[in-house]
């Protein structure tokens, strides 16, 4: 019952990994193990170290290191899997499934031998069958795999309310169920601004403009940035994932789980309200659904199940 | 007297300039108008739009736009130039000089025009000569003209003290005066742990090599990274200087400054000892420096000198 | 256009008053004034003292200064006043209102005094009244003089309604409009657990029986500390309002503000939804409410009304 | 090897507890639980509750309880005790001492039947033999049991450099040896400000003044107050080590440790400066002492060791 200092592993050290193990040790949440593959180890321990070197300044302790070597990631309470390629022009999807797919079952042989008990949680997309094919992998309890999206999305959708009614983005909510992005499935009647549900304070057609906004929101930065996807709004979600599990704090945010029935979908990962705290996946909220939104979530399940069909 | 939001402008948005915004905008000192040329004004503004999706998540009110129109940073209180290229294979240092040179005096005349009272803090190498070309473009009085260069290199001196001692880096101090990198000139003697002067903690040995390492902290990270050089631990020095300035917290710490006398150096600017405040350069502290150092200062100034000569 | 420390007087040293003094420097939100009368100088000064100690240990620069003398609180941004009488047995409600409206005057015409453009957060108990009796005092515009019992309220409730569902405090959002404690009118309709409605995750039964709680909630912490009322919720209300307006965070809070017509009154101060920002008071959001709702608070409203009569 | 919440008990639930259990819970550093005596029990429920209240405005996740009954503190990581009495006017010294030695002894029973593996922070005073008589009583390692007097003690002298100087709190360090208050050994050598030694910066006389005042602060607060002691800089200081050992900062911090030898002193506690981690006191660090040095701090242990003989 000694105190035991926490560690989190990050697979993947691409700007969305190496962001996510910046905020964890900003928030001082454990030791820090940053992982990529040999071919980049360098550059991977460059990253490291000069994050480490910020912590004299920015006021923060923790052992940060870049690695190439699953031993390094020992112990691990929380691992957070961004690697994975991303679509390139001309690739099939069927081909980045397969791709991403073989690099998850990599990854997560590894991550099992070297932390059987830890908590992980998966951005890899397509998302939700990349979580499923990790629980697959692992054979951990569906507690302790989980997939983020929700967070992000309703992170997109906070800020572009915030700036249509000119709040503070602490004082929006969104809700969303279902699959990532394009598939989202927003709930704008559980969505409010200071309290006041989003339809009273927004037009029906801006706000309907700002659900597209949301669906579409990684594509419009991949089509700013010319060159890569989001990253900074990406590693926020992920590290309060993870700080919701690492301090316990048992909070009710959208995750991407494993579902037994509930909403009545079976043996497959869909975004479901959660409740996240020490043991991952605490309690999957289930709520009445009108008509209208149980169609679009079954649409949104339906195209998880075709990208999971790849995989068989 | 009413209460005004504060603003910041980074000018260059890669990694380092991104990195600053978004540290800028954790710490809630302005609003952060992330500033780069025409030709990726779209990433700019992409990155941008990134770091405010992740506010919401991470609990940060501010406003983050990306932006290569000058007018946007329109009344800045602090405006930080990370803008420039680095040196690349068959480049020689006299085009390195010339060519951001050039890129201080374009951008410091916008800064100049659009935010006629704020500060500005120089990050782009050689940043001792580039922040004097700063100076003499903007016309500002010296206390509003600093460079950045010795928080970086005491955080990394700090860093490999920590990891020596096993302590935390927050009670690990460093000292350095003179110009960037392999031109610091560490004042080990006034370098501590706990308060402790690290030449009663640490073999003389050991602590030359891990100066040396310091000294060569820059190429270490370059190295590593293949492609690229730091911008995670540079970008926590410039917001610390920027917390300082923006908070008027009246703190110590080293900064490029410019001398009229002080240390025996006149019309250069040179790191020293320094306190910033609301004001920018509040004081240059002035220490008396044994032989040995003050030969290496000489050093150091000569090499500043020789830089600066290759801009008149 | 310099950059200017802000600075927030605290009037009254009392509990509430000096842990909001605490509050504030931790937020390093500016300088604090905290300020008593002549006879308590003293201890007003020892609690500024320590607080100021414990300011290197905390890692806040904030200068705080214990003072009787209102001189010391000239241009403040904000005045937050605590100061006035708590009810003692035996002494009648027009006794404590009467009394505490002298206290309104007497430092209002201070606070004026020195501070011409501050804004005011009000939080002497009857709020809603006292309010009313610092702004008629004061000459300031609305927007500039302001009360809180709604952030304390909710925060009550919210607690409440975490532990009740075991999530944490942050996902769970409460919302009450009219006075403070026994008058509140809570609209459970639009208070939430992660998004969710209320009512769909708690028995009628037990939602009741906790805004019940709420209501009594000052009157709890009253008979559990036996001398003496709550100032750790308190504080934290006021520094949240103080934050909004100070960083102009334009946050969606709760607030007793003045009503020209909104909501159906006029001339009073009453707990409205508002949207706080550099400004103050920057906008009243008018709800629609249900029958119910309106007459509970008309009731509230009487109420109020009632208290104010004892001052004309 | 699951992921556990943290729990840290604070022992009396005077200003000093609670403000030490605010600022544990700010920093959701664990749980919470506030105990005091069963005369002063709904008190101690009702600051515990009106901090929870601040919770949700704060944004702090953290269960805090107030209670008598010391089971409730079963399985605490960090124990740490301000139980005691106050010396009264017309209270000898040793009335005190056995006083405050017996609740020592009746609480750290009641601490260790419940956690046996804890580590044990004591502040109570006179803080080297309570620490002592605690050590001696709970049968723990040496490791595992320290006192509170150095980070104080060094947190008045950094405010009175800062104040000094007109410099940032952050960058003023202070050291001290030997006992709490008057008896206190400052190694002003071992001081500085932007780590330049305080003797090159501050005149001898003024210096020195500051020394005497540093050894008076407990006093000068007292006086001020009128009635009651110091409790924010306490607290904050206690949080700071019960933070280096629940994170394993392994911070170089002044504690008062049980001594085998070091220093010359055997079988009793004394402020030395330590190395505080996972395992409480991690390491002592030995100094080489001037002559006048090391007399003081004989001075200081045999003023320790006359109050240990009243316990024998």
């Amino acid at each position: 019952m000694a105190i035991r200092r926490r560690k989190i592993s990050v697979i993947g050290a691409g700007f969305t990994g190496a962001t996510t193990a910046l905020m964890l040790a900003q928030k001082e949440l454990g030791d820090i193990v940053l992982v990529d593959i040999p071919q980049v180890e360098n550059p991977t321990k460059g990253k490291a170290l000069d994050m480490l070197e910020a912590s004299p300044v920015q006021g923060f302790d923790a052992n940060i290191i870049g690695t190439s070597n699953y031993e390094d990631t020992a112990n691990s309470d929380v691992v957070i899997i961004t690697a994975g390629i991303a679509r390139k022009p001309g690739m099939s999807r069927d081909d980045l499934v397969s791709t991403n797919a073989k690099v998850m079952r990599a990854v997560t042989e590894q991550i099992v031998k070297y932390s059987p008990d830890c908590i992980i949680i998966v951005l890899t997309n397509p998302v939700d069958a990349m979580t499923y094919e990790v629980y697959r992998t692992s054979g951990f309890p569906k507690h302790r795999v989980i997939g983020q999206s929700g967070v992000l999305d309703t992170a997109r959708f906070r800020t572009f309310v915030a700036q249509e009614l000119n709040v503070s983005v602490e004082d929006v909510t969104g809700f969303v169920l279902g699959g990532h992005g394009d598939d989202m499935v927003p709930l704008v009647r559980y969505s409010y601004a200071g309290g006041i549900p989003l339809e009273k304070l927004i037009d029906k057609d801006r706000l309907e403009a700002i659900v597209e906004r949301t669906r579409k929101g990684g594509g419009e930065i991949v089509n700013l940035l010319g060159n890569g996807s989001a990253y900074y709004a990406p590693a926020a979600a992920l590290v309060q994932m993870a700080e919701a599990i690492l301090k316990d704090k048992r909070r009710i945010l959208p995750a991407i789980a494993y579902l037994e029935g509930e909403y009545g979908y079976n043996d497959m990962y869909l975004g479901v309200p959660t409740i996240l705290g020490a043991n991952g996946l605490e309690k999957i909220i289930e709520l009445e659904l009108t008509e209208e939104e149980k169609a679009a979530l079954d649409r949104s399940a339906d195209s998880v199940r075709k990208v999971m069909k790849i995989l068989n």
